[in-house]
């Protein structure tokens, strides 16, 4: 059999950090199945030459050829344009790609600000991102816009039971560390909202995924605590290291895993998948970065681990593994870093330094 | 004439440290027309002694009788509560208090993980908090819940003209200044937002604030710059030296400004004024701290501070800068320091070593 990732690279540095991703997962050899990469097309300058933003072709071929895919970053319009809409928005919809779930940690050894390890597992099909927004004229003559924010209770506990079962996993992963440090520390799900002010659709959120908490018995173990939103962000900072898994609300999720990224040092390091039922998307946090596209100076780190991550949500955990470790050595080594670790290498050098690890 | 001054402690630490408030407008004898405090009542725990968060007869009492106020913090239920909604928010909307501006700032000397001169403008009367919310039934025995965000030009406008009098005079003062550093820093506002999603209410937001901003020849030496909301917050960890006056929608400026609390080494000194065109109140950024409660270890510094916006919000600059600059002495000298940065400290040492300075 072989594995057939579709690769969405999208504008800016996404097209320079995604072969990144695939020479990795190339670099596995024999210890996957044969891969084969389909290119696909999608983003701002896409939509620019041929008017959509996601051609249906792309989400066709994911749906029916691919066993899961990568994507890079995309660009946005500096002012409001008719017709175009974000497709990472849409492909998350088109594929139901629930979850969103970044892993931000520092690497154990490494110089950063401050030791984080944590996932945020964020819900990534609703709250303001349904995109019900309209627009109308005030009797003043100006204008008022509204936006719906949707919290549904099913969305809620679906992204509730990821939460857990990720912390479940990090539980035992921890129990069976050698690290003294590590071995008691009792798993955490955080979930993050801002009920005292929308008590309706946060108040949902949370009570969706405080149920699913409490109702599994294998969920036992699992210390069950709230943060709102803003409190959440000045805690990140100030005690990275108390939190686990942290659960929210799509917007929350997509701000504070930002905030998280710049605990361990750049954007350029944090990874993440898209997650459904029936399929993954791998795509690291950060932007296209427009300022620093063409100079092959974009770090590769986020979209190299993106791809680790993919395989192990397929399934792949030795193979994910080799190439997270190999990034990690690269890393705690320090000799090959892109200039947003104040560096000086280039995109190249560091994905030769990690696949000469792998 | 007098200075009449509503106060309304609330909750929690609310109550231990709006009396510092007091005593540091006191303490400033006959530089202010004689000051009368006027105790009122608000919060959760009014609420569950009588019914109502927010008795009709403080904002009477507000409206008619006082020059200003100053607010404490308050308590949320830890689950929805039928009938209860935050008196703070009702407070802003019944007051017209459009805007609510939070100065954050390290002391120069002073040890702080960053340097920082900000002040984050946020619009205070709509957004998500205009709070219509509503939930029902789904057909899969689920619920769906559904909150309005509301964006008007009319508002985005006039806390758009908040910014850019703040950041013009922020110009005048940094010119003024004998600081080689700061002689040729130009003003600055950044536009938050998240348009590359909400299209239509962010991009409402940001159109016009700029148009704002571009229209008046005032402004024409202040720099107009916009940050996506997520990467505000990446940025502001890892550069908030960069920014000057940041002005955003209500949510994102409530985060925004946690955030940026975490880098001047505590929330306990972070003050904030909402102000309208016809009234301020004064307000710590810190919430109830139930946690701290009762034990005379709350920071009173935000409190104070929040004074002092007051009073140069009411035109008192002379007086509201006697009140600042013992501030910031104490904290130079470190000697009387709560436990939140790291001393021991009490609420009532910390507010005597002010006291003494004024
Ligand atoms: C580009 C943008 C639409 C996107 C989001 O908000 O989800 C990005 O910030 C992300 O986190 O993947
Ligand atoms: C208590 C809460 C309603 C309030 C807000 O969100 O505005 C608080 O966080 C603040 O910043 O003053």
């Amino acid at each position: 059999t072989a594995l057939r990732i579709g690769m969405i690279p999208a504008d800016g540095i996404g097209r320079e950090v995604l072969p990144a991703a695939q020479m990795a997962i190339e670099a596995l050899g024999s210890a996957i199945p044969k891969p084969t990469f389909i290119p696909l097309l999608a983003g701002w300058e896409e939509f620019q030459k041929r008017g959509k933003a996601l051609p249906d072709e792309t989400v066709q071929i994911l749906k029916n050829e691919c066993d899961g895919a990568m994507f890079g970053a995309v660009s946005s319009p500096s002012h409001k344009v008719e017709g175009y809409s974000s497709p990472i928005v849409a492909l998350r919809k088109h594929l139901d790609l629930y979850a969103n779930v970044r892993p931000v940690s520092s690497v154990p050894g490494q110089k950063v600000d401050k030791i984080v390890d944590m996932v945020i597992v964020r819900e990534n099909t609703e709250c303001l991102y349904v995109k019900r927004e309209k627009i109308s004229d005030l009797p003043n003559g100006g204008k008022i816009a509204i936006a719906e924010r949707q919290i549904t209770s099913t969305a809620s506990e679906r992204i509730g039971k990821m939460a857990f079962e990720i912390a479940l996993r990090r539980g035992q992963e921890r129990s069976e560390s050698t690290w003294e440090g590590w071995a008691h520390a009792q798993p955490k799900v955080t979930i993050i909202h801002k009920s005292n002010v929308l008590s309706v659709t946060d108040g949902l959120f949370r009570e969706s995924v405080r149920k699913v908490g409490e109702a599994d018995p294998r969920y036992k173990g699992i210390k069950i605590e709230e943060q709102i939103v803003d409190s959440m962000v000045y805690r990140l900072f100030r005690e990275p290291e108390y939190f686990d898994v942290c659960v929210a609300p799509n917007l929350y999720g997509d701000i504070i895993s930002d905030g998280a990224a710049a605990l361990v040092g750049s954007l350029g390091l944090v990874p993440s998948v898209n997650a459904g039922d029936d399929f993954v998307m791998g795509e690291p946090v950060h932007g296209s970065a427009p300022d620093i596209e063409g100079k092959n100076i974009a770090n590769p780190i986020a979209s190299i681990r993106s791809a680790a991550l993919l395989l192990s949500s397929l399934g792949y955990y030795g193979p994910a593994a080799r190439i997270t470790s190999a990034v990690d050595r690269v890393l705690l080594e320090g000799k090959h870093m892109t200039p947003d670790l104040g560096g000086r290498s280039t995109t190249t050098d560091v994905t030769e330094a990690v696949l000469k690890l792998i």
